[in-house]
């Protein structure tokens, strides 16, 4: 669509804005010349304005590709001293008291229901696995779902919800039975068929994994869908298991539980491998 | 944290960037003219042009508040043409033969697993009640929370998520009963203690509404929690229902499911009231 002939100044906002709002979308000279009226040379010079600032100020990268079918895309991403900072700002709000739940886990709903949170950490996961090849994130209800989904605005993929019973109303489904790693107990995950394509990459994101039975069970699935792991990225990981109770090796996470005291209710949260 | 000094032109990439993903918070004047180091004169100039830009294409307004406390807002917005566009091109996805369920439900956990709906259709809600006076949203589980935090993402508001079962781990809960309007069960949904402060005022978001079942226990545990109403937004409602057996009367939908053919299993969705 093309708007009305723009200043240079309002330009730069607009495109700004229009560019902020399409991570991961390849967008042609052609289509912003013609948005905005103007020619290929003033809106190249624009993006490398607009590239500048992105870079400098670390919020992402803007990528150009040459040839006909190229074009800009924006890839959201975060500075690793940002990331750094937020996050031992949040392994400290972890760290309060009375966040400890029976079992080990941790009390966190509240921090994972801030948009602000979120979406710092959504970026951070995306910076990531920007460069991996993947078709969709997966994730199993409930408490992972916004993580899931802040992921999935920067990367712009879709996400699929894997439901912990079966009363899936969703037509035919798929159902697992898993071993909880830590507690030892069967359970139940399904999703639906129509809910995932065969032979897609899966991005598997959780709030929390101790030894990693939950996230094995997603895999178990992916399987019977004869789609693959691009990957696994979960907010907190809990050190508090045996290293031949972990069942992956291979994942991504900001935050780890080192500690629990379940006297004083006090638990101690360090950076995860994120920062390694 | 002042940046390096910009040009004007890298500074209006900045400034959009940096209110863009600060959605209805008030950043004060001098906050900008350290950042950028600049005087307000230039920076109030640099906000002039912003401000055209964002409410001449239509995805915001930037309000200036005067005065000691004041500042600027930018507070996210979608022109009606535009929702309306986006919606109609929705309802017609809506009605794609195979999406009609048992009972007379929609399929479209598809569609609110993209990001780029959820982000319109969140923006939608936001501009319907962005003048409302309220502290957090609230959906339950499970299909209504990536619609819940797209609201959120632009009202700058926390989420909360009521859980459609008991086995809550997060300290003590308020449980209630209640009956699903439509199908006469009688079903369970809680809500730990922690996650909502008394006298909070609710903003509740959900994906689908019959005759109202599910949003009226809402309403009940927010009772429990002496709490407040302060608006009730559903992307689809049936019109499936009988007028007295409508157990809501003040709310937004954004499309009507107006006739369901289960024999051809074609549904009919025109738009909802948010158009009225």
């Amino acid at each position: 669509m093309a708007l009305k002939k723009l200043k240079r100044s309002a330009r730069l906002v607009e495109m700004t804005q229009y560019l902020l709002s399409r991570p991961h979308t390849l967008i042609s000279l052609t289509a912003f010349a013609d948005r905005y009226q103007s020619a290929k040379s003033s809106i190249s010079e624009d993006l490398a304005i607009i590239k500048e600032v992105f870079e400098e100020e670390g919020f992402g990268e803007l990528n150009t590709l040459a040839g006909a079918a190229g074009g800009v895309r924006y890839t959201p991403k975060m500075h690793t001293d940002t990331a750094l900072s937020i996050m031992k700002n949040i392994c400290r709000q972890l760290e309060q008291p009375e966040r400890v739940l029976p079992g080990g886990y941790l009390y966190m709903t509240d921090m994972l229901g801030q948009p602000d949170l979120l979406a710092d950490v959504g970026r951070m996961f995306a910076t990531s696995f920007a460069s991996r090849n993947i078709d969709v994130i997966m994730t199993v209800e409930t408490k992972g779902i916004p993580l899931a989904y802040a992921v999935a605005s920067c990367l712009n993929l879709p996400v699929v919800i894997v439901r912990r019973d079966n009363k899936v109303t969703e037509g035919s489904a798929v159902s697992i039975n898993y071993v909880s790693g830590s507690n030892k107990r069967i359970q139940t995950m399904s999703l639906a068929r129509r809910a995932l394509k065969e032979q897609s990459r899966v991005l598997i994101i959780d709030d929390f994994m101790k030894a990693g039975g939950t996230i094995q069970g997603m895999m178990d699935l992916l399987y019977e869908f004869k789609a693959t792991v691009a990957g696994v990225g979960v907010f907190v990981e809990s050190g508090e298991v045996e290293l031949e109770e972990r069942l992956l090796e291979d994942y991504v996470s900001l935050a780890k539980l080192t500690a629990v005291d379940m006297k004083t209710k006090q638990a101690t949260v360090v950076l995860g491998n994120y920062f390694k």
